[in-house]
């Protein structure tokens, strides 16, 4: 038996008991005659104490440990004459009078302390090695936790989860699919689900009712820091339900996850409109954390012979309390140098600022009176000591560029911080999205979304127009800024799906051949059902105020999709290529 | 508002309240001036009831309702003057006020009852028809429950879930793998995972302690009844543990399954060694739930002049009982052919017939007299009546067609119906098996199982014949004759790790280019760690006495691997071939 007790247990109820202990060496310290060794496992540490007097073998073996080396050992429960209350087993030492190593280890590429001397590259080689540290094994445990909690949540309201499977069908919508060649099948391909969208689709036709799953996507597109190539999602689908319905089923969850998670009661989540979101945060994904709301300002700006605004189709601006003392020419200068990166892509930044001593300051000063730019205050929410932030050019770029200043500002003053959790439901998003350069409508939410009940007549029977108008009976939810989770009320009528697909530019064979077995099964009494889809991944991260969702996954990818550890992709045997009946169009790098 | 009840919840109780139901029309009859509605959701289904007198156009519209439209009524819930005690709801009707039509429905391929005339081929392609079919909804509801389960009894037991990649590295080892073309890495491949072995190992490493997952793994093998490219498992890892604490946990895991799950207290399980199990019953996964063991006849074979026997490396018997009467010559002539199809590959079968008047009759009747046939029934446990079935041979061969006959006997003997469930862990596999034919060791279990602590000595430093007799620290679970789960205490030790790859035949470069990063892993305080993995298709099957594991999976693929419902695996794109860097060497079928 390794042992009796882990290292987190121990208490001053133990004293005098005989107990062992296994784990690994956090740190050993030499004090004249004794030797404190700190062992350490997933639950907790516990300080073991060897004396030289008592038994100097002994002493003289604990003080050859080393960093990590594994041991086990068997000794009496001592409380401490110095007790330490920053640790839970903190009453109480181990007098050590059995050692065994069980492993040696060499010393780590990095430390093993909260806060580690790794960097990115090294740690993912040596992940064994990072999930020791603390943070990282915490991040992994509630995650796990994170899981139960929401299974509970879900089977406690009669879901069932069910497994989708993973080798399934290419289809060109969407993001690329990553495709494994059949070796049955010669020349075809599955391909790993971007989402279980279908299945799950079908799964409400079958009579499942309510249905989540807690599963694996994957997407084969160009990663950033918060994009894995495969992530997880919380999937769900229920019939015979309204928005509202799914709205608060979700929101219950959402709710019940955050007091047992994180203890905190949220309260009951605002729903705002897409164009409402757009119009005041340029963004369908708003933090509420802070104000500083986009205020447009173009009966205002205009007529005063001022080309940029009288040109603009948008002016708008965004109030930053309290800096105008604080941002020096220099400083506004680099904050239109930033706004004019590629990234953001302003063509300048106009600022007024509202001085302390009521006087004015501003960059279009030339054709604004103070008159006329203390007039805008009130519209602005503006006061002595602010400075207004003025973007101009299309509308639906500015707005989007006055949203990426508004969360530099929100970054930059800290408003973010303490906060808490805005969580926000946003409704009513447009069904089809209308993209110039390849002359189509794409879906905005994806292509099993259905229109608002109102709006059903207007997509079977309108014109080109009217399909820009038309609203989708879709939401996301939004917390801090993060989409969490998206769904939508699906089509369940052949011929509504099959005028999407029409809108959506498949021809009819396009449409059957990949989409034929959904439009079929709507046939034999598909109920109304909807859904939702959370990422389980960004949850986990937003839950704890963390942006990266990497720290989250035990074993993450790197930007180019490596995992450093176990070196993959790597090459395959040429008969393996040969069984799967496909050959290489480029000499891969050895 | 779809539903104020679902269709399974109306009880007495209920009468006099209105409802609002909707679901599936399961059947429609009229009787006189009624008509009767039985609508059916996942819950249950009630009797609606219309009134040719009481609103003629209400019910002329429920007659037009075909099998599987989808309503949603509203009306009173009234008690029945015929109850129907087969049914939750049987008490109680809904006398229809207001019926809506949600969609209808053409006619099912196959009709949506417990028995279905539906053959594999349709249910498939229609597998959203056949999931409203009771036993399957069944089937998977029950696995979903399962799986709550045995989340509930691992995280009380402080196991951890930990999702593991899917995208990873093609290793030779084992079956084949699905991989995965990576288009940011031309040339190179991910695999997908035949097991979280490695990374379940790594997490032990890392300090996980108590990891478990229910995770997806792929097999690209030939398919058989019981066999999926995808299946899943329930996967299990814990670190400073003996064998016999990982068989308690996991013994404690499956009673408490088969309590919650079908009410059945499992008595303890008793452990067989392998090489008792291949004795006594030709099989390390032998069924319990009868007897018919295997009996080794070498001494009283010998020595008659029979030269099949006298120079059969084996000889061995198994009795079945009081068939001796009922076994014509016809049907003895009609198992012979049976053992010697090539499935089973005996050379012939030998009976011996104890009649019930006391006299023999024997295919070797020629070469034994009654007297020595006589001799051999106490050892063999038989009496008058019974017929002993003796085949010879090489030991291992025959032992497996004495398997195969016994398994064949119990069956037409109906031996194992009724018996409940039969739990055993078999262990002390073998560690390594010698193959003729590629003069080269295979792990019996697999490259990362450590042999027996007493065996450590001998694999280090032993000569060849001397690896073929190491026992493994491995451990099967079967029940009633089917292999449930199996795992082992794992190597922790690199030159342990690495003596291992060297028997299996992996050369140094090999062996570090596949596993360095585990070799790696256990140079830094690699704790002592062992697992399990449960096959969790197959524990549902079993649970519920079934052979099959198809209809314990929503979409299962057929035995050349396609999903009929979606078309998959299908051709793709020359764009994304050309992405992937790869082009077919076939013509793929159109």
């Amino acid at each position: 038996m390794y042992r009796s007790h882990n290292c987190g247990e121990l208490r001053i109820d133990h004293v005098n008991q005989s107990v062992t202990l296994s784990g690994w060496v956090q740190i050993s310290r030499d004090l004249g005659g004794m030797t404190f060794v700190d062992l350490r496992d997933r639950y907790g540490i516990t300080q073991l104490v060897f004396n030289m007097e008592d038994n100097q073998d002994l002493c003289t073996k604990a003080r050859s440990l080393g960093r990590e080396y594994v041991i086990t050992i068997t000794g009496e429960v001592n409380e401490r004459s110095s007790k330490n209350p920053n640790r839970p087993t903190g009453d109480i030492e181990v007098k050590v009078e059995k050692l065994e190593v069980l492993n040696e280890s060499k010393t780590p590429p990095f430390t093993i302390e909260d806060e580690s001397d790794g960097g990115d590259d090294i740690r993912m080689k040596y992940r064994y090695l990072d999930i020791r540290r603390k943070p990282v094994q915490e991040n992994l445990i509630f995650r796990g936790k994170l899981a139960v909690e929401t299974r509970k949540y879900l089977s406690g309201e009669d879901f069932i989860e069910v497994e989708t499977p993973v080798l399934i069908k290419s289809t060109p919508e969407g993001a690329r699919d990553f495709v494994v060649p059949s070796r049955m099948n010669p020349g075809q391909f599955y391909a790993l689900p971007q989402s279980p969208q279908t299945f799950k689709q079908i799964l409400m036709v079958a009579g499942m009712d309510k249905y989540f799953q807690i599963v694996k996507c994957f997407r084969d597109e160009d990663l950033r820091a918060d994009r894995q190539p495969e992530f997880t999602q919380i999937d769900c689908e229920m019939s015979f339900v309204t928005r509202d319905q799914i709205l608060e089923t979700f929101e219950g969850l959402t709710r019940y996850l955050f007091k047992e998670m994180k203890g905190v009661e949220l309260p009951k989540f605002p729903w705002m409109s897409y164009d409402e979101a757009i119009k005041r945060y340029g963004s369908d994904k708003p933090d509420l954390r802070f104000g500083m709301e986009l205020v447009e300002l173009m009966d205002d700006a205009k007529g005063h012979d001022f080309a940029v605004f009288d040109n603009a189709e948008y002016v708008g601006g965004i109030t930053a309390k309290g800096i105008s003392e604080e941002y020096s020419n220099k400083d506004l200068k680099k904050l239109t140098e930033w706004v004019m990166r590629p990234q953001i892509g302003a063509k300048g930044l106009v600022y007024i600022k509202y001085n302390a001593d009521g006087t004015t300051k501003s960059s279009i000063g030339k054709f604004y009176s103070d008159e006329v730019l203390n007039s805008w205050k009130e519209k602005l929410g503006a006061e002595a000591g602010d400075i207004v932030f003025i973007l101009s050019g299309e509308t639906e770029k500015t707005q989007k560029q006055l949203n990426e200043l508004r969360l530099e500002m929100g970054r930059r003053l800290g408003l973010m911080e303490g906060k808490g959790y805005k969580p926000l439901w946003v409704i009513d998003f447009p069904l089809l999205e209308w993209d110039e350069e390849s002359e189509r409508f794409h879906a905005m939410h994806h292509p099993f979304t259905a229109p608002k009940k109102e709006d059903v007549d207007r997509m079977l029977n309108g014109d080109h127009e009217t399909m820009k108008a038309l609203r989708a009976d879709a939401y996301d939810l939004v917390i801090n800024g993060v989409e969490i989770g998206g769904g939508s009320i699906r089509i369940h009528d052949r011929e509504l799906q099959q005028r999407n697909f029409d809108l959506l530019g498949f021809t009819k064979e396009e449409a059957e051949d990949q989409f034929g077995f959904l439009m079929g099964a709507f046939e034999y009494g598909a109920p109304p059902h909807g859904g939702i889809a959370f990422g389980f991944d960004r949850l986990c991260a937003v839950m704890n105020g963390q942006d990266s969702i990497r720290d989250f996954i035990a074993f993450p990818k790197n930007n180019s999709g490596k995992d450093m550890m176990i070196d993959a992709p790597s090459l395959i045997d040429k008969t393996q290529l040969n069984e799967l009946n496909i050959e290489l169009t480029v000499k891969p790098e050895q």
